[in-house]
């Protein structure tokens, strides 16, 4: 469908098994370089929804040898777990994440994806939002999720592709795909420009 | 989880192949058992969020059979797409699959799924709705999909987890998994009774 990269090379820069997953979905080919342990500072005046593409931004400048060069087009995203106006991270361990889904059982909280694509002649950056609301989350729900699937690699401490997001959400208002990682509908648009 | 669900003998009463990966993601066993063409009948005067389950309801009566039996659980289920409070059936074609993407184009409509549980001796009846919005979707986006993709199973000529969710819907209000036709949360909730 995007005919306009047919001769460019899309490259991924992260690497989010769910990303990869998504822009798999679009049809578009692309390949996953990444450079760890980036900064993800940003100035503490910013507003929540802005921050995940501060961040985005930022790790762009790392990846300039990519998109500097001809037909290269790289995309970097950040997402971010708020509840009541506060970031809430990955867990580091099995019960910081029991911790933060007791936190988020029975309230909504936000989740922001920011996105930036380059070229060595476009940029694109954008974000979008979704509420998810959990219910009540009981400690046997908590402990059967933290015990079988993977909660540390993920902020908030749950994948709504996961048994939990099966199970325990209520609802949600925005793109559920942009709580996966990445809002795939904004860049699929994004890259008609490219 | 569901331990009281361990001696009994879920029936999923749906050819759905969506309903059947939702309801594996929530760790239930089950079979499969399904009648071809019930009636999907309903009276005229009910809103349009009842009708679901009104069919739902009425399906069960084909499976009495089952749900008669003890340690037998039977889950009937059915989903509507409605824009305008007028109903959108499944396509019969893939000219009338194009027809109605444009209906659905730039536009938000509303996905209703009811659900029946029956043993010998419980019930449950539930139903969930999803507003889903579509951007506009060109001439171009709509012959893609229709030509690569299997629209005529579908109500509302579209799969949420198909191409055009990813690429085409601007945001969901409510459970992502109720649009694919089960709202598995509630059905979760639901087992727990049994």
């Amino acid at each position: 469908m995007l005919e306009n990269l047919k001769n460019k090379t899309v490259i991924l820069a992260s690497q989010s098994a769910r990303r990869q997953e998504l822009l798999k979905m679009i049809d578009v080919q692309f390949k996953v370089e990444y450079i760890p342990d980036l900064n993800e500072d940003y100035p503490k005046e910013l507003d929540i929804t802005e921050i995940p593409l501060f961040i985005a931004k930022q790790k762009q400048e790392a990846y300039k040898h990519l998109w500097s060069v001809e037909k290269n087009i790289v995309i970097t995203a950040d997402t971010i777990v708020s509840l009541k106006n506060k970031i809430i991270g990955k867990p580091t361990d099995k019960n910081e994440a029991r911790k933060i889904l007791k936190q988020l059982s029975d309230k909504t909280h936000l989740v922001v994806s920011g996105v930036s694509i380059k070229s060595n002649n476009k940029t694109s950056e954008f974000y979008s939002t979704t509420f998810v609301s959990f219910k009540p989350l009981s400690k046997k729900i908590i402990d059967y999720y933290v015990e079988n699937f993977n909660t540390l690699d993920k902020a908030g401490a749950y994948g709504i592709q996961d048994w939990i997001g099966f199970t325990s959400i209520n609802y949600i208002i925005g793109s559920y795909y942009n709580v996966m990682g990445l809002p795939i509908d904004k860049v699929f648009d994004n890259l008609k420009n490219f």
